[in-house]
């Protein structure tokens, strides 16, 4: 068994904000995140599929088919939108980095042929990342 | 003389919009770029000072005060905001990376003491970055 | 279950030497590492917690809280300080990436509330680094 | 236990060919991978080891040792050469991602003493990577 | 005048050869890059240009133009080739970081319209590069 | 003319200290690089070199040739060794990143046949980094 691991990015604002909460609590649990007006991250995403390497034509998984799942289930639903306000699963859930990994884990999970979906790891900046390897896990 | 350097980062959203065109046309122009909810990234900001190293010191700069006057100008005003809607230079400005480049040198301007201000570079993903050398330049 | 990784940086010196060895063993065996003045490196630390998602904050950890314990345990204690030295753990064992991943591991074990420490990462070069999962790994 | 990761680096050239196949066939799973010219990457090689800390060294592995191996059995026979023409694991086998860290797994299996080989990573681009933890993995 | 850069990536293989010379002169002036299997790399480009901020769009260039410039009159024609087999400017140039920076300034000079193409800069490896800023400068 | 930059390291210790002042003035401008026992960094070393490509070669610069100078001048030098102990021209200067610059500008200038020392940055941290042109400039 190998793994292989393929990178993406996607721009998107967010901001952190539980409905339940006044605004100072927002502010004293969130701080300059809770800013209402969102901010914005440059997201690096890795997901990671494992399996055995296809003697015919030495890959786990047909790297261009990945690329476009990639593509279709993720960065072009993420990419260059307001994660509260225009991607359906952060509509009542805070778009936090273990959250998004999360959710992109359900995108992807069983769309991959040939393959399992081992991890997903999302960067928000370069020094703060989630890993999600699956509900079970 | 010598050049001295100092990066910082903010995270900011944005989004490309000229009130003087149709819908359709800020979608032609800007494409994903002009959706209104905003989206974001992690600015990294690298300024560039140049002076006569001060021989009791061995500085162009004193460091401390440079990461503070960068802290106090830019990041504590355009971090975690929306630049569109929060700062005031861009209410009537499209926040492009080549503006932001001219913003922060305005900003900057005037404001370090002993050095010169050189460039302001604004990189808005790692791939495309902005270079501004000052009014005159 | 979700792993949440924030990285930190600490400057520092160290070099390596047993007091056991002669001078040409300690030179034999640790190269110019041995250099008893000390030499030093831009260290960077990757702290891994795993736990639940609070559905009610959607973190696993309060990110300010992880990164003050950061701070407050490792950082302030050995940023710009010569390892060897100056930080009681290491005046009998050698700082190697090694030692001082156990070292960061031991400083923040049951440190960090309502999450369990997964990993400690340490980065010496960017060409290498140690991994420690803590003593029962 | 602790890990101990070190990198090299490597130049080589590549494609992606299945003999067995038509050109149209190669080209439709490989694309432009299928120009048998060649192209070819910087990749980067990350070799984990595992083992217990020597109270007296502080090592795991001895580092200048481990160099050499990776010099010897790895990069003195991969760097700048074409892979497909040059290397004889790959005269019969694609030189995938996958394959080739398949290929440097078993290349450094049983040559480092005192340690167990734990994880071979090569990047063949900064986006693209393949992780093998041996044969009974 | 503001300055923007864009960055593209491509990969290739090549090789140093001089025809004048003999088997051991190549091999004694490019050592391993002299290698007639070829080797390989992964570029980056890194294309500036200058000019006036357009008060309507804030741009210096179009970003989606200057891309699609990029992409036609380089990356296609470089990716994935084996330089001096395969692209004609390279049939009697040795294709060193040097000459393909000029290559590519070629290429691109007087494609990109409203702004002045400033410099081009192709990295080989991470840790080498080479700037031209056009043939009078 | 063409530029070339190629980069090196060294990994050496540190601090900043004036004999001229007492201990409270030096921390009160230095700050913890005041610490006598010294840190240390991963300095990164970019040079450039200018003039033309040998048509024969297609090198400005013997690249091999160029590496040994780096090595033999500089590296050899600073590399794994205590900046203000063990390096003659910081005995009496303080080696901040400016000063840096400045003597290994001075190591390399005239070293460097058939081409002209261009720049000289270095890189303390990723973040600071100081570029000298030379004496005139």
């Amino acid at each position: 068994m190998i793994l292989l691991t393929r990178k993406a990015d996607f721009s998107a604002a967010h901001f952190y904000w539980n409905d339940q909460w006044s605004d100072e609590e927002n502010f004293r649990v969130f701080g300059k995140c809770s800013n209402r007006q969102g901010h914005g991250h440059n997201y690096t995403l890795e997901v990671t599929v494992a399996g055995e390497v296809d003697p015919v034509t030495g890959f786990v998984v047909d790297l261009k088919l990945l690329k476009e799942i990639l593509e279709r289930e993720v960065v072009s639903v993420y990419d260059h939108r307001h994660l509260n306000y225009e991607v359906p699963e952060f509509a009542h859930t805070i778009p936090t980095t273990e959250n998004i990994a999360v959710a992109i884990w359900r995108r992807l999970a069983g769309k991959i042929p040939h393959a399992k979906l081992q991890r997903v790891r999302v960067y928000e900046m370069p020094d703060l990342f989630a890993d999600f390897y699956g509900e079970g896990a």
